[in-house]
């Protein structure tokens, strides 16, 4: 009986996987879109990043550069970028992939423009949706994270690195895209480099910021799909050199 | 030598206004586009408007419906829906225009594209910035408004209204537009009506949100500028008919 119990539950799953992936296709209706469904990450005990920990032991709340930065003597090492976990993981650029898939389960997906349809919206803060990119012959990792600036009213940020270094990352622009009952959201950016860390975008709040309500306005049956797309900067890179 | 300070400091706001209008014709360098410099509407007594004053009335902070919902025994009268004053003012639909420009001076721009370059964005919560915007045959009302949900976080929320009715205002789209330092933030929306409340739209979190850090990213020398562009909606009135 309870064998049969979980069987039909797995089955139900399946379903409403389906229908999502059905309804997050429907929304973003451009023909060969890839729609990735990314779980949440969710961490009871927040676990403070290398950064956040480097930003504690700052006093006067001034902003303190990445660990990274300022600890690490090669400065070819990068450590472990992956949000919610603190990994003593460190390395070279080349081999952040690799780590992020192996060891934190991360999925990467190809395409010029996929769906990402994150999961669960309602869990609370603190907690991650990530996934990684790959486009225009280089990886990119996309952080949705909600998070309580404010005690009590928990935001989402949603911002993409390129993993990669900061000279790479102005050569791109990315776009998150919303896009649900008659509103449409639309962010544009030149992604970071992995080497920033990935807390002081969200506390400078230069990324894709939402409310509660616009989440929710945005999200269907706890799930919030957001359209990217990733290009080549041409006048970007052309203006900087005016 | 009042009379020769007070000359050359008028003779120095000239200058700075025109080289805002410059600045903001430079990021919107579409042809034609008129650029309206909108002043700050800044009460330190906040005079809460006939909506907030029967939230307040409500007990337990259950959103009523606004005012001129419940009280108004003509349904076709609406109150001055101007806010930050407390203006006693109610009237048709078809003279809101007037009051609007006479008793409380907001200017009305033509053209379907515009540019709102709200100035002194550092003045404190609350503070409005107002315009009237006729286009396609109808007027809308667009509000600025920088306002404390929670205490001490100032964030800024732009909404679109029409001087219409709720069945009016289906028939379009508004786009409000922000393009600065290599970001680009857009939202586009069907306008809700001026029969529905400019406060409860807010509270909603239903427009465009921007919290201080993410408004000083896309300001320049304290001045949002605000593309505005307004279509008819036949997409969203076919999808409706199906």
């Amino acid at each position: 009986m309870l064998f049969f119990t979980q069987c039909f539950g797995a089955v139900l799953d399946l379903i409403h996987l389906r229908f999502q992936h059905y309804k997050a296709k429907r929304v973003f209706s451009a023909a060969g879109q890839l729609v990735c469904i990314v779980n949440p990450t969710h961490s009871l005990q927040y676990a403070p990043t290398l950064c956040a920990a480097a930003q504690t032991s700052t006093e006067q709340g001034i902003l303190p550069p990445c660990h990274h930065h300022e600890a690490v003597h090669d400065p070819q090492l990068v450590p472990c970028m992956c949000p919610l976990f603190s990994c003593p993981w460190e390395g070279h650029l080349e081999v952040v992939v690799s780590h992020l898939r192996q060891t934190h389960h991360i999925n990467i997906l190809q395409g010029a423009e996929i769906v990402f349809l994150a999961t669960d919206m309602h869990l609370p803060a603190p907690t991650d949706w990530i996934i990684m990119h790959s486009c225009l012959g280089h990886q990119f990792l996309l952080v949705l994270r909600k998070q309580e600036k404010y005690e009590g009213h928990p935001q989402f940020f949603a911002t993409m690195m390129l993993i990669g270094t900061p000279t790479q990352a102005d050569n791109f622009t990315y776009r998150l895209e919303l896009n649900r009952n008659q509103r449409r959201l639309k962010w544009e950016a030149t992604p970071r480099s992995v080497l920033e860390c990935v807390d002081s975008v969200i506390s400078d709040g230069d990324c894709l910021v939402l409310n509660t309500s616009l989440a929710q306005l945005f999200s269907d049956n706890g799930s919030l799909a957001i359209g990217i797309a990733i290009t080549t900067s041409k006048v970007h890179s052309s203006e900087a050199e005016v």
